[in-house]
C-alpha cells in the first residue's frame, strides 16, 4: 500500500495515501486492533455525526465565528457522508477511547479533508484548506459531540427500525386477533388444561403487550431528544459562542427531522447516558414481551402429531436434514434468540452507564453500539417473524376442537351450579377413569343429561363473546 | 405442638392448632421448604392481598352475589390484617407455586377462619361460617388476585419508599448544588484533569439524573395501576358478576388512596408481568444514576491526604478496626451494593417476566419479591445515604484551590488566543519540566504575563457563572 | 428500653442495656436502616466469624502475642456462638459499609463482652476484661477477617447444602432414567414430533447435566478454600507474627472440618472476590440446568387431557381455587423461579467483583449474601422437587404410546432403505391427508407392507436399547 | 444479477448463478434478513464446520458406508474452505433456524457443489454428483453437528485467542510487579489512605487474578472437548454405523489439534449446552478480574496534578480534540468497555441455555455468537492493553514519594507500641491541625522523635520486603 504522512500534535504518522482520514483515524487504526471488521463503530453513528458537524458548521457560521463559505464546504462533505458515498473512510472500532474521540476525530478529518479536495486540494498538500480541529470540530469536543450523536442515532433507530417493525407485528396479530375471536379453545395456565378462551382473545393479549411496550418505549424518547451538544469538554459550554447550543439543537432538528432540543443540563449529558440506559431498558421490555409471545406460538404450532396444534404456521423451508416432512418454527427461534440478546446488552448497558467518572462517561461506543443493535434486531426480527411467519398463522380447527371437548376443565362452569367441592368430584372421577365429564357427572347423580347440556357451554364461559 | 384437623378437597391435613390458617397453607409449609424465615412472602403482598379481599367482599355485595353480612365480617377480618393483627398467620414462602395461588388460599383461609371467630365460632369447628373458596375468593381465580396484590403493593412500595427517598436526596443535592455554584473546581474527563466546572454545576448533573430517573419511574406508574381482578382463572372473567371488575378496582382504588382501574387486556395482565418489568426497568435506571453519583462522592471524598478529597463527608463511626484515625465512606458502600443488587434482580424479573406460557405467567411470586425489595432497598438507601453523609457534603477548599491552581488544562483558554497547536506546545513543556502553565507560556514567548492573567482565569471557563 | 453507655474511638453511645454488642454495633443499627429485618447479616457469616476468632486467638496464643487464658474465654465465647445462644445479638445488615467492618466489629463486641461477663464481669462495667480490638481482632483486620468468613461460610453453605440437595436430585433422576430405560416414545426437537428415544433415554441427558453442574461448582472450591486472613489491612500482613497465616488456616480448616488453606496472595483475596464470582458462576450453570430439567417436566406432565401428558407427576395440593381437579407441576414454579433468582443474583455478583479499588473490594456483605441465598435456595429447592415430585413421577404409558403411534417422524427409519426425497414424500403425503405412515407408504407403492414392519421399528430407533 | 434454478423437498428456488450455495441456503436468506453484514455466522463456525465434514466423511469411509472417492472429494473441498478460498460463500446470519440448521445445509451445499465442480461438473447442472444430504451431511444432523461446529470453533478461539491474550498480559503484570518489589507507597482501602505496600505487591495481586481466571478458564475445556457428533437428530445415534462416533471425534481432534473426544451423553449434548454456559461463565470472571486491573490502571494513572498520579502509562494518541497535552487512558477503556459486553453476554448466553426443551436447545447460534465474541474481544483487548499500555508503565516516583509522606495512615505502625486508642489520637490530632503525624505524636508527648522513627518505618509494614 502507498502511504502519506499526515501530523497531529504528537507528530507524524503513515496514513494509506487514498484515504480521507487523518493521523489521529490512523494512531487509532494502529492501537486498536480488537475484534475485526464487525466491531467497527455503526455507520448509523458516522451518519449522525454527519449531521451533527453540518449543523455546528452553519451554526458556527450564523454566530459569526466560521466564515459561511467553509460552513458550506462543510455541509457538502457531509452530505456526501449522508449519501453514503464515504463509507469505507470510518475504519474504526467500537472498542476504542471510551469518549469516542477518535471516531469524532475520524469524521473531522475525512470532512475536512474531503472538503480539502472539493476545494480543490490534493490529500498530499501538507497544509489543507479546511482543519479538523479549528474548523470542523469548532465549538465542539468529543465530549459533546459523541453523546449527540449517540441520540441522533439512537432517536432514528427507535422510530424508523424498532417501532416500525414492532407497530408492524401489533397490527397483524390483532388482524388475527379480531379474525380468531370467536374460535373457542382450551386455556392453559401452569401450562394445564384450564377454562377456555377464545384464540382472539388469546392473541389479544399479545397485542396489549405490544402496546404497552410500544408506549414504554416512547415514554423514553423525549429524554432522548434532548442534545449534549454545546456543553463541550466538561458541561460548561467552554469556547462556544452566545445561543450556540440551542441553535445547534434546532439545525440537527431541522436537518434529521426528529424533535431533538438542547439537554437542559449539559454536565449530566456527558458524565451519565441515563438516556440511553432510559431506552434500551423499553427495548428489553419489548424483547421480554415478545419472547412470550413467540414461545406461545412456537408452543401452539407445536406437533404435527403429538403436541399442543392448535395452530398451522408457514412452511419457508425443510425443517431438518435428517427427518423429512417436518416443518420448524424457525421464525420463532430467531424472534426468540433476538430477544436473549438484547436482554444480555441490557446489563452492558447498565453496566456502562453506571460507570461513568466525574465530568465524563467513558463507555459511551459501547452504549450505543448495544443499543443501535437491539433496536435494529428488535425491528428486524418483527418484520421478519411477522412476514414470515404470522401474517400465515390459522387456527387448526380439528386439534382445537378435540381439546376443547376433551376437556375436565369445563366442570368450572358447574361451580355456582353444584358447589366447587361437588365439581371437584365430578372431575376427579373422570380424570381417573379416564371419562368424561358428563359421564361422570350423571354417575354420581350431581345433576342430568339436561342440565350438563345447559350449564356446560364453552361458549358461554369466555365472556368476551357475551 | 397441638394439632386439629382441616379439609380441603384433597383430604384431611394437621394444621397447628391456634393458627387461622388451614389445610392448604398448610400443604405448601410442609412442600416448600426452601429458603426459611428471610423469604417469606413479603407482608406487602398480604397487606394489598386484605384490601383486594375487602373490596371484592364489597363488590360481592353490591352485586348481589354475597351477603351484605358475610362481606362486612369479611371487611373486618380484613381491616384486621391491614392492622397488622394477623402478620404472624401467613408462614408461605416466595418459592411456591408460581401463580401465588398457596398465599392466595393462604389469606383466604385466614380471613374465613378469623371472620368464623368473629361470628363467636371456634377455629376447631369443623364447617365454619365463613367459607375460603365460596365466600372470601368469591369472583376471583388465583391467577387474578394474586396479579392485582403484586400491583396494590408495588404501587403502594415505589410511591411511599421509593419516590419518596429518591426525592428527598435530590433535594438535598439541588440545594448543595446551589450553595456550592461559585466554588470554581477543576473538572474530570477520562479520570484525567480538564477544563474548570463548579462543584454545584458537578452536583447539578447528579440532580438532572436524578430528575430524569424519578420521571421514568413516574412513566411506568399507568401500567402498574392496572388490576388484573375480573380476569379470574384464564382473563375470560369467567363466573364473575355483570361490573364486577371495574367496580372491584374503584374500590381497590378508594381503599388504598391509589389510582387504580380495571387492566383492559386481562389476558396480558394474567399471562403477562411486563407492567413490573417496566417499573422494575425504571428502577435499575435509577439505580445506575446512584451508581454514579454515589462513586463520585466516593472519589472527591478521597483522601484525607493522598485523594482526590475537594469534598468533606461526615464522620460516622471509626472507619476501621485497625487503622485509627481514618474514616470511610460507607454510606457510598450501601449506596452501590444496593444498586449492585438492583441491577441483579432487574435481570431475575425479566427472565420470569419472558416466561409466562398460554394464559399464565407462573414466576409471580418471584418477580414481585424482587421488585418490592429493590423499591424498598432503594427507597431506604436513598434516606441513609443522604441523611448521614449527603446532608453534611463540605467543598474541601484548600484541596480544591491546589487542584485548580496546578492544573495544566487551564490552557485550554489560551486555544481561541494562540491556536490549538501553540496551546497544545505549552501544556506539553509545563508538563515535561513540571512547571506552571505560565512559566512555560513565557519561555516559550506565546504571550505576555499580562495576557496570561487575562486570558486564564478559571470562573470564566466555567460558563454558569456568567 | 434501658440503655448503658459504650465507648469507642469516635466518643460515647447508647446501647441497649442488655446487649452484648457495643458502640461500634450500636453506629450501625443507628446509622443504615435499610431493608429491615429480612437483610439482617446471615447467621452463616457470623457463625463462620466465631470459628475465625476462635482460631485466631488460639493462634495468637501460640504464637505468643495473646494470653492462652484470653485466647481460651474468647473461643468460650465463641462456642456459645456456634451453638447458637447468641443468635440475637447480631442486628446489622448486609447493607452496612462494603468491607463488613462493622459485622467484625459487632462480632468483636460480642465476644468479648460475652467473654467479659463469663469472667464475672458485668456489662455495665465501662472496662471490659477482654477489648474487642485489642484482644478479639488481635493479628486482624475487617479487610481480612469479612473475606475470610465469606470463604468459610460460602464453602460450608455450597458443599452441605447445595451439592448435597443437587446430588440427591442426581441420584432420584438417574434411578428414573434407568427405570425408564426401555419406555420407547417420541422424541421432539424444535418442540416438533422427531425420531424416537427412550423415556430413560430423556432423563439421562438430566443426569449427565447434572453431573457436569456439580463437577464445575466442585472446581471452583480450590479458589473458595483460599483464605485472606493474615493479610490485614492491605494484604502485606502487617501486625502479624510470624507463622500467622498458615497456622490460624490450619486452624480454620481444623475447626471447621473443610481444607482451608492461607492463600498464596493476600493481596488478592482482600482487592477482588474472584472466587465468590468463580462459585457463583457455577451455581448460575447449576440453575440454567435446573431451568431446562424442570421446564421439560412441566412439559412432559403437562395436561391432563390437552397436554403433552407423558409423565405423571405426584398430586401435592389443590391446583387452583376455582377449577377442581387441576393439579399444577408447583414444585417445577418454585424451582424455575430460584433459578431466574440465582442468574440475577450472578449479575449482582459480577457488578460487585468488578467493583474493587485499590487494596479493597467494598461489595463484600452484598456478594457473599447473594451466594449464600442462590447456594441455600438451589441446594433447598432440589430437596423439594425431589421429594415432593421427582421421586413420584411416572410415564403415562397410554399418552406416550399414542403420541409414538401417531408420529410422522418414525419415516426417518426408512431413510438408509429408500432415501432421504422418497421418505419426505411418504411423510408429507401423510402429513397432508391425515392418515398412516404406512397407508402414504403403501399408497406411493414405495415399500411394502412387509418392509414397513420390518423397517419401522420404534424400539430399534432409539440406539441406546441395541 | 444472474440466477439457476436449484431444488429442495418444498421445490424450486433461484440462487445466485455463481455460488455454490443451494436451494436451503437460499430460502435462509430470503427469509431471514436480521441485522445485516455484521451478523453474519462466525466464519470460525464456518472453518469448524468444514474440519466436522471432512472428519465425517472419512469416518463414513473407513466404516464403509461412503465411497472413498467421494469422501476424497469432500475433504478436498473442505480443505478449499479451511485455506479461506470460499469465505463468500456463507451468507447466512446468526439469527437464522435455532438448530443451526441452515448453516449445516449452507455448508452441505457448498461443498457438495464445490466438489462436484472439483469432479468436472457445472453449477448449473441440475444433478451433481456429490450430494448434500445423502453424501455430505450423511450419518449426522444439524441437530449433532452444529454444537460440534460449536465445541470445535470455541475450543480454537478460547486456547488460540482467550487464553493466550491473557497470558502475555499476566507475564507483563508479573514482569512489572517483580519490577516495581521496592517501590514502597501508599495503599488504599475504601478509596482512603491506608498503611503502605509496595507497586510490586499491587501488581502481585493483578498476576494472581489473572492466574486464576485463567485456571478457570481452563477448568472448563474438558467439558468443552466433548463433542454431540454421532446423536444424530435426538441424540440416540439413528442411522450412524457402528463406532462412528469415537472414531469421528478422534479425526476431528486430528484434524484440528485441540483433545476432542465424544460426548459420553448424547442427549445432553444435543438439548443443553452447559459447555458453552461453563466456559463463557468463566470467561466472564476473566472479564471481572480485568475491570478491577484496569480500573485501578486508570486510576493510578489519574492526573497529570490534581489525581492519584502514581504510575505514568504511555501516551498514544492526542487525548482530547479541546484539550491540548492531556492524555487519557484510552486502553483502559476499550478494556473496560470490552468487559462490560462479556458480562452482558453471559446473561444472553445464560438466558439461551436455559431455554432448551425436550431433546433440542434452538439457541445455539446466539450462544456460540456471544461465545466467540467475548472470547476474541478479550483476547484482543488483552493483547492490546499489554502492547499498548502495561509494557509502558513506569512508577512516578514524585508523587508516590509525597503521598506516601504525607500519609496519616502510618500511625497503625504505633499500635502495637501505644495502643490503638492512643494511636488514634495522634492520627485524628494531625488530621484536624493539618500537620504531620510526628508532630502531633510529639506534642501529645506519646512518644519520642527517636521512637518515632524507630517505629514509623513504611518499608517495614509491607511485609513483602522483610
Amino acid at each position: 500500500m502507498e502511504y502519506r504522512i499526515e501530523k497531529d500534535t504528537m507528530g507524524p504518522v503513515e496514513v494509506p495515501a487514498d484515504k480521507y482520514w487523518g493521523a489521529q483515524t490512523q494512531r487509532s487504526v494502529n492501537n486498536f486492533k480488537i475484534g475485526g471488521l464487525k466491531h467497527q463503530m455503526p455507520l448509523e453513528i458516522i451518519h449522525a455525526f454527519a449531521i451533527l458537524k453540518k449543523s455546528a458548521a452553519q451554526t458556527n457560521a450564523e454566530l459569526g465565528v466560521l466564515d459561511q463559505a467553509k460552513a458550506d464546504i462543510i455541509s457538502q462533505a457531509c452530505d456526501e457522508i449522508l449519501e453514503g458515498k464515504l463509507d469505507d473512510q470510518f475504519p474504526l472500532v467500537v472498542w476504542q477511547t471510551g469518549s469516542g474521540t477518535q471516531s469524532n476525530m475520524n469524521v473531522n478529518e475525512v470532512v475536512a479533508y474531503r472538503a480539502h479536495v472539493l476545494l480543490g486540494g490534493s490529500l498530499q498538500d501538507e497544509k489543507k484548506k479546511i482543519h479538523p480541529n479549528d474548523d470542523v470540530n469548532k465549538s465542539q469536543s468529543s465530549n459533546d459531540t459523541f453523546p449527540t450523536a449517540m441520540h441522533i442515532a439512537a432517536y432514528k433507530m427507535v422510530i424508523d427500525t424498532t417501532l416500525t417493525g414492532a407497530k408492524k407485528l401489533r397490527d397483524v396479530l390483532k388482524a388475527k386477533s379480531d379474525e380468531f375471536m370467536t374460535v373457542v379453545k382450551i386455556g392453559r395456565t401452569h401450562f394445564m388444561d384450564a377454562t377456555p378462551l377464545t384464540l382472539g382473545q388469546e392473541f389479544s393479549g399479545y397485542v396489549a403487550q405490544l402496546d404497552h411496550a410500544m408506549k414504554a418505549i416512547g415514554n423514553t424518547l423525549p429524554h432522548l431528544s434532548e442534545l449534549a451538544l454545546g456543553g463541550t469538554a466538561v458541561g460548561t459550554g467552554l469556547n462556544t459562542p452566545n445561543g450556540y447550543a440551542a441553535l445547534v439543537a434546532e439545525k440537527i432538528a431541522h436537518f434529521s427531522g426528529n424533535p431533538f432540543v438542547t439537554a437542559p443540563n449539559k454536565f449530566e449529558s456527558l458524565a451519565a447516558h441515563d438516556a440511553i440506559v432510559e431506552t434500551h431498558g423499553a427495548l428489553k421490555q419489548l424483547a421480554v414481551s415478545l419472547m412470550k409471545i413467540a414461545n406461545d406460538i412456537r408452543m401452539l404450532s407445536s406437533g404435527p402429531r403429538s403436541g399442543i396444534g392448535e395452530i398451522l404456521i408457514p412452511e419457508n423451508e425443510p425443517g431438518s436434514s435428517i427427518m423429512p416432512g417436518k416443518v420448524n418454527p424457525t421464525q420463532v427461534e430467531a424472534m426468540t434468540m433476538v430477544c436473549a440478546q438484547v436482554i444480555g446488552n441490557d446489563v452492558a448497558v447498565s453496566v456502562g452507564g453506571m460507570s461513568g467518572q466525574f465530568e465524563l462517561n467513558v463507555f459511551k461506543p459501547m452504549m450505543v453500539n448495544n443499543l443501535l443493535t437491539s433496536a435494529r434486531l428488535l425491528g428486524d426480527v418483527c418484520v421478519s417473524f411477522n412476514d414470515n411467519c404470522v401474517v400465515g398463522i390459522e387456527p387448526n380447527i380439528p386439534f382445537i376442537k378435540r381439546h376443547l371437548e376433551n376437556s375436565l376443565m369445563l366442570v368450572t362452569a358447574l361451580n355456582p351450579h353444584i358447589g366447587y367441592e361437588n365439581a371437584a368430584k365430578i372431575a376427579k372421577k373422570a380424570h381417573k377413569e379416564g371419562t368424561s365429564l358428563r359421564e361422570a357427572a350423571l354417575d354420581l347423580e350431581l345433576l342430568t343429561n339436561e342440565q350438563f347440556d345447559e350449564w356446560v357451554r364453552p361458549e358461554n364461559m369466555t365472556g368476551g363473546l357475551k
